[in-house]
């Protein structure tokens, strides 16, 4: 649940054979077992050493991999997560997958970034309904402050690493959220999609007390 | 509420008269007006200005005005803000005096910083009975990790200035922030204090239903 | 005309008395001369220099000075210049006193930053009579990236360094400029307003080819 | 026309699969479809769907393709880049590839960089017969400068990553051009010769109202 | 012993066969050759070049060499090497390599970030046992700081390169090092675990004179 | 001793008042109490506060003050501070009035920074006598890089911001430090002569153990 | 002759006083004594302590002075000093200065930047006469750039802090310089007459042998 | 003989047909052509292509080539090229290639970097020798400054991006070159080998006038 702890792997720079052996313990001690930027190579292994046995929830443009049953969505309205672009997806699909082990449920708005205003405004609706807001945007990030600016949920704000040249592999997009002009933002680290769905599926366990506890 | 909004204004860089001025303005709207960032002079002129028929709340340290009554604090468990050092209060009470204007109730434990962790330890009973935690920290910054770990609700982290050297005006706190290796935790500007408090209040509106709505 | 030439004086770091004596040549060669970046000290001096012969036009806000008749404004569709915030209006002043010794038209539009974004909306109709569109906006300036995608004529972004902490001096709504997904957008420095409109005005004057010549 | 809009493609990240998805969704809105920053599969792909239908232009250089039929070039003065090395010639070829497909008419000189001043000088009446003048450069990035200080057209400064050490990946360029003495200068992202030529192409036709509208 | 001198090589950036004919000259002096930040292949060749005659301590994760005999490690209570991540292991093993080389005895305690506080508490006494302690963790590195207000002995913190995005390759990891409020840190290069070694040596040494002197 | 604890106080940020009552406070609990970082206005109401009872060492130029008797000086070899040039004094008298404080004899070596070689080597036999080093240095700090290569004792290296332009406030000294090619070094924050002087304290003690404890 | 050797005195952040006591010492050893960085304080209490006996040269803008008398100028070509701008001037005096207390003889151009060539190329026979030539310029700095294309001495640049925004005081020069695509260009610290003028002396020196050294 | 000018090519980034043609429109222009930054590609299309004809000289480790002879080495003191380390042998031999294809005669001295002090001090008559020195120094790039102690002649310093975590690439080296307190010493880019020697020959021609001139 913490960092170092169980039930989550951040797979980068461990060899499959260590995915799969903390995959292990973690199982041992019961609940579904997210592992999370997971190389090729490191999703078929696990499919391998667990797909016989437990339910494998894998989503290869996340890079993403739940083993065993995730809890039950709670009853509660959705975490709403939007993107700017579609290349921002792989970040919004990490958000989503995060959601999904921690029994909250979500949806996904996708390509609706600022220079194309219409389409946003038409999602606002559905946006509206939730009671907390995940945005995913790199380049110049406008998205978390113009969404600031419609709606009274508080926004998590993903900077994502798309752009190039001055964009500085996501430095850009990151003050750009933190600078934001609307309040109710608070940011999270350059395409950090796990860490924005866990504080947004514990605003939204708060939100619905009834729900299982995002952990 | 917004940015550009009526009821909140960042009072730096503005004249005395233009702070007057606004604040005229809002309050012909309704409601109490929050002044942020104020200079001694800002706050002289708006107390000679509205101190003969409004209430007004003046915090020297945090450098905020609240012009007219603040709604009564919710009914609801407090925002918990924690600061690392007593360099960090003025920040944690920008955040404190917005927890007021919009209505929340908060508390403030001060001085609790990691390199004397028994006081952190011995306070963490009353920081668990908050919804919703912020931590104001700088130097390394490294209380909202040991937070993350330590509780679950969420955590809004505000990286202060306070530091020397290597600090740069606050960057080595705010990308610890942003680093955290626990979850649960999202980040706001550098010595930010308001937006903490906005973000938070939003998620405490939401944990208590029946209070009046943050923001 | 040019960096060094004769008709514009950057007085910052110039002594009051610089300023006259550079003000002097100039207006011997004819035409109005434009300061910009003067202190109250070099606004003075140059006063009572000048203001028994010339006309002298001062924009304190600004702090810019016209020494002498500037031309008449060309019969041309105005430079639209357009704020985010009321702190931003210094250098949109400034990029207004530009066009006034450039001889274009120009209008000022204020405090239309994206978190309202109606305010902006509603002044659309009146931005899009213009050519050339001037943004000016700090903290994450996510102005132009809206403006973008809401008009067909060039923009020329103004980063300001409105803002604190991460915003470090203009470096965030800069970047956010340069990183801006929407099209048809070029920068300038942080803070540059002359910079801006001299740029605005030679378009302008591309637009609209029987007025004056924008140097 | 925008970011994320019908008529461009940012190809870069995306599958060939993907990007043949969306020239096939924007061909059957009608028009031509620009792809700028193709990989060499990307092309093959293109090429093998729709090169029996559509006329295809192919830049292998500036790694752009063109799906139908572009505008006929406006009866205009042509958009005029300059590169300062040929290193800089993918960059400027992105600029001629995208104004072909915005119907503007476009020149192209290279290699006359601030270090060889007499083939600048050689070339400059062929530059002053246009409208509006791209420059191409990397290292110091000198050439918008000096061209600043001869010609009277707005200039759009294009700064690559072409340099190596403290260039930092084409940061040197970028401040350069943002520092320029010289004014009516205006910069956009490092490489991003597609976003430079939009804005000439925009500037081009304000200039030569009787051509097609650019964009 | 030095930077450039005989018993230590930085294999980064040498080919196999410098490699070998650099430990080749500094066998025939004496004394075992550590070789740091080795590849497969130069492990390979040395192998091939001294494991007939030699002995040879490999370490595949530090990407350590140590050819010849070590000598026997000193009487003295282990240097103690503690890293906040398992991810954290192979800088932590160089410095294990180093002190082995060294001759001064070490240990090693493994994932005991702050964020799994109870952990770290659990190996305090172990950890109190030394006279010197190297803290080994990326991502925000609160470790030295925690460690810094439980334990008494001087801490050498190694900032590594584990994280992500705003992490920019260590850099948020330093800066926390370097930040670090409590006092008895000091900080080596970001993933140096050589470098922490070697000053731990020599502090150990100083604390247990009657050992072999750490060079 | 640390963090927030009672024997020290960081005076900058502190109103003379706040340092009085926390001077007050610390002095109840025993022992000596060292502020750093004092201005003149701080000094001048400690010592009417507490001058008529207390014995009282202020440094003007460390901008120190040690309140009540420091312990007796270990009997041990002392702690060397050694500096670059003459501006880089203050850095290392705060150093010296910290060993004092904590009961470790210290002595100062000044102005013999690597540009006149024969300076520093005139003073090595000194230098060798002490079982740990501070070397103090701004501009390129390249002190720590030769000493690490004449000495066997360990190095802490403390960057200053005596420098300009390119220095960047001490970054230049802080990165010039990390990067020494010579080991047995090891860095602490820019111009932070206390917390240098609180390791060297540690490691002095462990080196002489009959002496009394360091902090 | 070197740092913290005698003839030179950087005086910044030095009392009064310790200028004139350092003045004294380096005086008795005999020659001139150049001081640099001098506040008007430190010039008036130099100029009362030896302005009865000894010759002074003080450079208000420049902020040197020298204390006895300079060598007489040796019989050479002059060093020539270019600057691009007015502002540039005092650091461009401070290389005056500098000649002129090492025995060179040395020329000022002032206010030739490339933003008006035809100026630099109306100076360009007499910089040619000069065996070695330093560039002085802030903002973009491109006219070592340009200048290293039109003459065959060695050049020294110079970069300055004039400049304001992405400037980043005098970063942005900095690596101007420093990537110049012209060849027999090195650089020095930003704002660094003094270093300018000493590396420019000694190449004077080599190319006419027979005058004074220049130490 | 400039940047874009004949006899010179970077080849980095040049297809090897392209570096072929280039070479030949050079060679016809008579006089030998020096091409750096070559890839073993490339090196093995020149050879071919010229092999037959002219004289190649080829260095492998520092990437460069020479085709045709180049000019005899002038009667003149070498250039002296001193290196810290060996990983900064490449870039000292590029600097060798370079004063070859000049015509000025150089040496290269090896590993001597500031940490083994007695190797640089047992080469110091030979480097006395020289009229100019180039340093070639990665890692925290003391060489410079010591040396700059130790003679009389002007230094080019040399950074290298030898070094790793927080040296940033060179930065580390780059800035403390810029930032030296010995005096005669400046600075050309990152790993700028060529730009190094061609300052060194343009010096060295002057300190010899009767050589061929070193263009
Ligand atoms: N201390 C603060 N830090 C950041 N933003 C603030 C602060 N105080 C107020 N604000 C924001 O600034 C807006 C008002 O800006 P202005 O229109 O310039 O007065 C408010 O609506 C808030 O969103
Ligand atoms: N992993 C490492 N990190 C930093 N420095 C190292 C490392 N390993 C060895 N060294 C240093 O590099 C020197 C050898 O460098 P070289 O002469 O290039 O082989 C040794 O004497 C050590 O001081
Ligand atoms: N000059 C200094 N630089 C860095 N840290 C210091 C300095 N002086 C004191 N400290 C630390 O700051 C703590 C006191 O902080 P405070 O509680 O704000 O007074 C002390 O316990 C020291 O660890
Ligand atoms: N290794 C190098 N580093 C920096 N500049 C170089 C290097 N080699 C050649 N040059 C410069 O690059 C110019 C040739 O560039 P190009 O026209 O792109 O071939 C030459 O005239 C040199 O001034
Ligand atoms: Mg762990
Ligand atoms: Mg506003
Ligand atoms: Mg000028
Ligand atoms: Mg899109
Ligand atoms: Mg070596
Ligand atoms: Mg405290
Ligand atoms: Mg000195
Ligand atoms: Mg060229």
């Amino acid at each position: 649940r913490r960092c170092g702890a169980a039930e989550v792997i951040f797979a980068e720079g461990k060899t499959p054979e260590q995915v799969v052996a903390i995959v292990r313990t973690l199982r041992e001690q019961g609940g579904c077992v997210l592992a999370t930027r997971c190389t090729d190579e490191q999703v078929a292994m696990v499919q391998s050493a667990f797909g016989g046995n437990d339910q494998l929830l894998v989503d290869a443009l996340a890079r993403t991999i739940i083993v065993g049953d995730p809890p039950a969505p709670a009853d509660a309205a959705p975490v709403c997560i939007v993107t700017a672009g579609t290349s921002d997806l792989p970040v919004a699909r990490e958000a989503l997958s995060t959601c999904v082990a921690y029994g909250q449920p979500a949806e996904l708005i996708v390509d609706v970034g600022v220079a194309g205003l219409h389409r946003l405004l038409g999602r606002l609706d559905t946006i509206k309904r939730s009671s907390v807001v995940i945005t995913v945007a790199g380049m110049e990030a406008a998205l978390p402050s113009v969404m600031g600016g419609l709606i009274e949920a508080p926004i998590i704000a993903v900077p994502t690493s798309v752009g190039y040249g001055s964009h500085f592999e996501g430095l850009a997009a990151l003050l750009s959220c933190l600078n934001a002009c609307a309040s109710g933002i608070a940011t999270v680290n350059i395409d950090n999609g796990f860490g924005a769905a866990v504080m947004a599926c514990r605003i939204n366990a708060l939100a619905h007390p009834n729900t299982v506890e995002a952990s």
